[in-house]
């Protein structure tokens, strides 16, 4: 599993427990799941304008900052529902050919 | 970084390069940006609906499924754009406190 | 009321019970209202890159015909839902200051 | 046309003009196009979520008002392009079946 990916899931966690005043990540939970999804629709919407604008030749930076925010509240829904992303991962590797001996060659050598 | 992921990016580079009738990922970039982030709006409504139903007692693997498809389309876009992945880590990594340094030594043990 | 809205929820009510195998619309009740939420999530993404592509100089003509379709299938998740595009119309006039006596009026001369 | 969508067009042209600080569709057209498409994003996602809910029993008003602020939203954008809802009338008429002999009567009663 990613080292990011992992320790964010991990903070991911911890955080839910906090408090919503100080915790973004609290408060998004507190809210409940229609913020969380709202949150989702609204990085997905600024990642295609950024990307439009990137194409355009505006800042590509802008992009890299709207995936990590759409993946970020990805990961905040899966938090909420008790999920995994190493699932995810899982999924995406089985979907695309990436072999699971491969994969677990890779995790054996961490 | 993430085995899954960086091996998703290299084969997202492949079959870029690949025949639009025989490989997905290359009929997505023949078809241009747009139709690829009108696929991260549709997945992104995917896992909305798929959470929605998993909330009320529906189908939890759905949400993985959906999830895996927006972050692949995601990936899609960025290897159109010619982006890395990597950044995309590194900036959730930045954002969340996650440390460089144990992000390093992760990578280091690999 | 709108005549062309009128007219289209009125065409929208009937063709619902109609062979989903001839009908669009018929089709789109019978695979359900995520099906039909999907729709809608789709065209909204088409609004908006048809309107990033208008404002860098593209086709402008486009703009209108993915706005027809975002609120098409919002008319037809209505329908499905049963619920009375008016009701809409009353929503926005109230909100927007708009005057129920002259919308009164207006429709006393239909 | 429809009186609640003509009044609300011409509303949105005066607010254009407005002071930012003082009317919600000025500060819309201040912040420029991306900030419209945003909202026109979250709104659908707002409509998706009000209508699952709905659908498992809870808050049918809330559709309601979620379809109105969308289409209030797609208005503002299509004035900040300088384009008619008139146009997507007619292309709703033109596209469902609805004569324009029927339309221009009912326009003649008027």
């Amino acid at each position: 599993m990613n080292d990011v990916l992992q320790q964010l899931a991990a903070t991911l966690a911890a955080r839910r427990q906090a408090d919503p005043d100080k915790s973004y990540v609290a408060s998004l939970h507190h809210k409940g799941l229609n913020k969380i999804l709202e949150k989702v629709g609204e990085e997905a919407t600024e990642v295609i304008l950024a990307a439009k604008d990137a194409a355009a030749g505006g800042d590509r930076n802008a992009v890299i900052g709207e995936v990590a925010d759409l993946w970020f509240h990805s990961m905040v829904m899966l938090s909420h529902l008790e999920m995994d992303v190493d699932d995810v991962m899982r999924c995406l590797g089985d979907r695309f050919g990436i072999s699971g001996l491969d994969e677990k060659a890779a995790r054996d050598t961490r």
